[in-house]
């Protein structure tokens, strides 16, 4: 089997495919209900309960025998006994003996024996007395038990991303929790000597660190947790020992950024390299130098996914490679970022045989993109004010103005 | 002045306004990069330093002067001694002196007298001395200082949303941490003495609270914060202390759901009316009872939004009035939902006058929508499995197959 190196620069999909496969399925936890916004549910959720689970006034009036009403009208209203006082979450609402009818708030059972509700507004209100000028179908403003669904049926299921309405509805059927696959836990390392934490005086020579503190947000905001390592020095027994101690059985991922192209001092290649990790080229820009696999360290075992040092290069590789297998991982229907197809405002130019991710602007309303910035992988302040990435595959060497272009929407 | 209830039903705009109004934007604060995520930049962000903040090489290879190398080629390399070694981080970089060249790594700053970089492929990679095969144009592979942005320069205005590419942006200019608008804090209040939480055994008559949860979730997915209170008997004096006793300076907003249409035991309605909330109805379906104001309790006051109680209303509700004021305040630029025109699959029928908002599920690749459930306000069962809202005017009595309609995306 030849390696990466030898059989040359993989495509964006067999990398992506390399990486994925780094990230199996997560395991299933269960969690209260104000914590499972945002999972993904893990396994079907079947009503407990029906909804309703029993029949209930869909309105504020009054409970009778629809049939002790034929006829009655405004002009011939027809009088009864209130027998009883229904409060929605009575819970021991006596039977409608024929001949009266029960006074009923929405939300509150219907009593056995009565078929139908009059609205408050077709009777005199009563308290004691009432005077009921309509004559209701059987079955007029009740809300028959079962209705929204019934006990057993699924609701939702697995793989069913949660919000606000599902996890009412796994409330309104009496679950207090709900299984959802585990959030990834990602080390995230930086690595470099030049770099000085912000707010830290820079010397001549030295940059601020921003690649950990931007890919433990991009991962935290992909739905996984991620733990930042301060930085690194250039030193590669101090990496090894430095990841040796942190990685435990609960990290699921490291993420690196720079160190792995060409040069000398790239700590990352070196510390790695014959441990089961693999480095070599993808076909894309920014993002060429890639590397991932399984790290041996001691006894154990690691993934580990390499992101080159540009800034631009780390977030383009994190959003091609990294995000859509950490979503995966977590059981997410679709794990990518939605991608759309809009016209082209300007010309781009793009070198054969790579494919080119390039910053955007889409103007949704005329469904035109704008390249921001240039192809230049350390232009993070044009990064920043990008809210797509333009996709342009390994064969486009040129688009004119106007034409179609896949654009991957960033959300911030 | 006329109240609301004499005045005739709200239209759906002149709701929105009045629950807008009771939430003005928030306070700055200032967090750390790390908890900056989906926060809505209060400032502009200038840039404290230049990006690059030196003139640095982009590429592994060696510092040159391009005119000592005038008419070098692969067959007619030069050599020259190796001066110096220039890793990234190197804070004592010697100046180039005539006739020598310095090694040098990505992103590692330019030496002074040099002005071009030689990528290591094209020399013999010599450490002593080495050998150069190539000519290269005075600046080649050269980033220079501010190339990205210079020093004080606005890089984000206020009302960015923050996510990984802008927070990499605050850390790569040496931010430690940025001010952002404070999330406000919001109080759920569900009322009704017929809910049992979910775990709990159910008695004929009682339902499981789902409100609460539901709306605390949403508030959270807003971008705000939520404290949800326990269940409050329809009892008003009880509710009231309850409501005074957690009110305090740090509570923005309190919403409530049920209590508040036409029948007895309203409670919410009965607590507030008099006490600077009024009451009366939107023309929108669902969520026609409504109600909003200042409530006074003692001395203090606090905004309060009253929303229906069947589960579906109170959703509907928080999305077309609370939701928006709520990410307004925060200084979001984009607080609604994002609304798409899609052609109905079906027909729908909307009564004159009143707004409507039917649950759908939209199909992006075809632009189509269609509605799921039926507009009963209490099958929450169809509102999970929706991704959208349909929003139909209140002039809007029928819509055929085929026809666009409004779509509200509501993502997960």
């Amino acid at each position: 089997m030849s390696t990466w190196s030898e059989a040359g620069p993989r495509t964006v999909e067999q990398h992506a495919a390399a990486v994925a496969a780094l990230l199996p399925p997560t395991g299933i936890e269960t969690v209260p209900l104000a914590e499972a916004s945002g999972r993904v549910l893990a396994e079907d959720l079947t009503a407990g309960v029906a909804l309703p689970p029993f029949d209930n006034s869909a309105m504020d009036g009054y409970a009778v025998r629809a049939a002790e009403l034929a006829g009655a009208s405004e002009d011939a209203p027809r009088e009864f006994p209130v027998a009883a006082d229904v409060p929605a979450g009575r819970t021991d609402v006596p039977a409608l003996e024929p001949g009266t009818v029960a006074r009923i708030m929405t939300g509150a059972p219907v009593p056995e024996g009565a078929d139908a509700i009059v609205p408050v507004e077709r009777t005199d209100a009563g308290t004691e007395r009432v005077r009921i000028g309509a004559a209701p179908e059987p079955g007029a403003f009740v809300r028959r038990a079962g209705e929204d669904t019934t006990a057993g049926a699924v609701l939702l299921t697995a793989g069913t991303v949660l919000g606000a309405p599902q996890i009412g509805l796994a409330s309104a059927v009496g679950r207090p929790v709900l299984p959802v696959r585990r959030r990834p836990h990602v080390l995230v390392l930086s690595t470099g000597s030049e770099l000085v934490a912000p707010g830290d005086p820079l010397e001549p020579g030295q940059i601020y660190e921003s690649n950990g503190t931007m890919l433990a947000v991009a991962v935290r905001e992909a739905g996984a947790t991620a733990e930042q390592l301060s930085f690194v020095p250039d030193d590669v027994e101090r990496f090894r020992a430095v990841l040796a101690d942190r990685v435990s059985d609960g990290v699921d991922l490291v993420i690196t950024s720079g160190g792995v192209s060409a040069g000398a001092y790239e700590v990352v290649k070196d510390a790695m390299t014959g441990h089961g990790v693999e480095f070599g080229k993808v076909a894309m820009q920014p993002g060429g130098p890639q590397g991932c696999g399984r790290l041996e360290l001691g006894g154990a075992t690691v993934a580990v996914a390499t992101l080159p040092g540009n800034p631009v290069s780390a977030l383009v590789s994190f959003e091609v490679f990294v995000r859509p297998a950490l979503r995966a991982a977590m059981g997410h229907p679709a794990p990518g970022r939605p991608v759309v197809t809009a016209r082209l405002a300007g010309e781009l130019a793009s070198p054969a045989g790579k494919r080119q991710f390039r910053r955007g602007v889409l103007d949704a309303a005329t469904g035109t993109v704008g390249e921001i910035g240039s192809t230049g992988s350390h232009l993070i302040a044009a990064l920043a004010r990008a809210d797509c990435l333009i996709d342009l595959s390994a064969e486009t060497t040129s688009v004119a103005d106007g034409q179609p272009v896949a654009v991957w929407l960033l959300e911030a």
